[in-house]
């Protein structure tokens, strides 16, 4: 299959490269850095030593005859999107492009309004390089679980059949995004939603649960492949920072309570669901969507996991509840449907002692390149 | 009080903007002229001669204590708008400054990137601005009936009080918008949204309907006070657009089957309609959603209408149907419900052959403007 990555370069796009590459699909990855330029912005970095994309792609090209292709650009450029499509004329596109942090689009207006702008005109040029070279083509979106919020009723895939004043209907799920970033994934969805319905595109919106994990099978092959690993407070997953805080003994930082519930997958399953995705591709005209996560989680019961592997580590540490920087229900119904996926054969890995064993035992080997003073939250919701 | 009227240029903003100055509240009007450059690059012209909107305001000027002040600028400008809302502090924000062509936004990729790009871009800067320097204001935003789309469900106000599995919650209105243009507009809906969750804000998203007719009490006064009306395939809405056709004694152009049902007022309703929303502001956090429209029509109901009113003028036409270039559904349900702002006091004007006349009337003094090769759809959903 001819795979378009966009967003090559992330914590998951990378590793979704190698991944398909080592499958023998014809992998392109389009990277634009700006996550590299917010690193520097917001001095932060990835934990784990990076060599820059392009030397990582020739590194893995020495062993494999279908090489990876990259290309530098960014999707707000329409022209490097025409030319792209019009020469690879992909199968599937699978787009990571956005910019990922709920926190910095929180910052202010600068990093708000560059957070919709990137993410929903980058999406906007895409749809109509699509439209122009490759109608066919699947498109797989990442968006995320938290583009639902936490609604007071069961959260279905996308759609939800409705009964109101004895009529019904199949609507696309009323959505209650809590970020600005969050809600530049709504718009996306909705105006995907109806390139599908007029162009008849295909597309799979995958709204992925919170990432966690520092290795897939490909990643491990040569340090050099390391992903972007962030822990810090800007694009540090919570699994992700708990693990670094651990590490260095120091007490894990929830926010608020601690009762906030998410669904939650291992990077490992993210490269999975892309891959179920891409064999088993929306039918023409149909905006799929699957939710992606494979276990539902409170943040309590997080922190009680990582205390725990962390103490068969050797590790004495505890948690300490902090004012929450974010505006978000802490007490909530949760109940998200995932069954897509698993249907279609998705094995998930679970949040376990072992696999958080493993996370402590990579981490620990970089533990002095942590900059803790990351990793508190200075962003917040409200001032 | 202290009214800001952004995009007070236009169709709807100038008579807005005469008739609060007249009842004795301190306007402010902001444009940056882009109708005048989309005019002017699809080759279209409003059919009223119309004078320099720095002109229109010092003639209004003249004869009234409480003068309307002009500013020209540019939402995209974010320190423009943080200048302004500093300086003014207003009380009532009413905000129609977007592109307002659904057929525009479906031209292209680059008329599609500007509507959606301007519209939610512009709309984040002043979430921003209003943050910064009047977070008490009301504003009052112009939304579109056609962000619902037409559901085989009742269309409530905004807002959805749904059962789902035995479950409750009250939800944002599910939407299913039918152009870029509208679906803008959602985006809007949704940020607008979200301020009011987590900031505060206090707003009104007035779902508009369709808008017809040619006069206000205020541009009555000189002809020079006339209002940007449009007939064409780009601005003009269908009303307008059938009167146009008449007075030149064509058929009216029904897209489609002409069954598509949608709710329509009078353009001195939509400027009470503001009014009652400005002196009945939204609470403390609220995002309240008015549907403003007073009546629901068929297009062939709207024609049927036309015509009789026309034969009642000496003009006799028919309608001849089109191949609809819009992707819609032809034969739909359609229920909206728009009780509030008549229980707020709304005393509609329906569509009659008085109305009608007055709008021939108007139109046949100006008949020789009438460009008709404008008229007919170009811009076609899909191609």
């Amino acid at each position: 299959m001819k795979i378009l990555i966009l967003g090559g370069d992330g914590y998951l796009g990378w590793p979704t490269a190698m991944y398909l590459s080592k499958k023998g699909h014809a992998v392109t990855v389009l990277d634009n850095f700006v996550k590299k330029k917010i690193e520097n912005e917001q001095n932060i970095r990835p934990l784990f030593p990076q060599v820059p994309l392009r030397e990582r792609v020739n590194l893995w090209n020495k062993n494999i005859n279908n090489p990876i292709k990259f290309i530098m650009g960014d999707m707000l450029n329409h022209r490097l999107l025409y030319d792209t499509l019009g020469e690879i004329k992909p199968d599937s596109i699978i787009h990571y492009a956005e910019q990922p942090s709920a926190p910095y689009s929180m910052r202010g207006r600068e990093s708000c309004y560059f957070t919709q702008y990137n993410n929903v005109m980058g999406t906007i040029n895409l749809l109509f390089a699509m439209k122009k070279h490759c109608p066919e083509a699947h498109l797989i979106k990442l968006g995320t679980m938290g583009e639902y919020g936490t609604p007071n009723i069961d959260i279905e895939e996308g759609w939800l059949n409705i009964e109101h004043k004895g009529r019904k209907d199949r609507v696309m799920y009323p959505k209650k995004p809590g970020s600005f970033y969050h809600l530049s994934k709504v718009h996306d969805s909705n105006n995907i939603e109806f390139a599908c319905r007029i162009w008849g595109f295909k597309c799979t919106d995958l709204n992925q649960g919170v990432v966690y994990g520092v290795d897939t099978n490909e990643t491990k092959l040569d340090e050099k492949f390391s992903t972007s690993f962030h822990y810090d407070e800007v694009f540090g997953t919570v699994i992700n920072r708990f693990i670094c805080q651990s590490v260095i003994g120091r007490d894990l930082t929830v926010y608020g309570n601690g009762s906030q519930t998410r669904g939650y997958l291992n990077i490992i399953d993210t490269i999975k669901c892309i891959e179920i995705a891409a064999n088993n591709p929306a039918k023409k005209s149909e905006f799929r969507v699957f939710n992606q996560y494979t276990e539902v989680l409170s943040i309590n019961g997080i922190a009680k996991k990582v205390i725990k592997a962390s103490s068969l580590n050797g590790i004495k540490i505890n948690h300490t509840n902090i004012k929450n920087p974010r505006v978000e229900e802490e007490d909530h119904y949760y109940k998200p449907s995932n069954t897509s996926l698993i249907s279609l054969g998705l094995n998930p890995i679970k949040i376990n002692d072992d696999v958080l064993t493993e996370m402590i035992k990579k981490v620990l080997k970089h533990k002095d390149r942590i900059l803790i003073n990351t990793v508190m939250p200075n962003i917040k919701w409200q001032k």
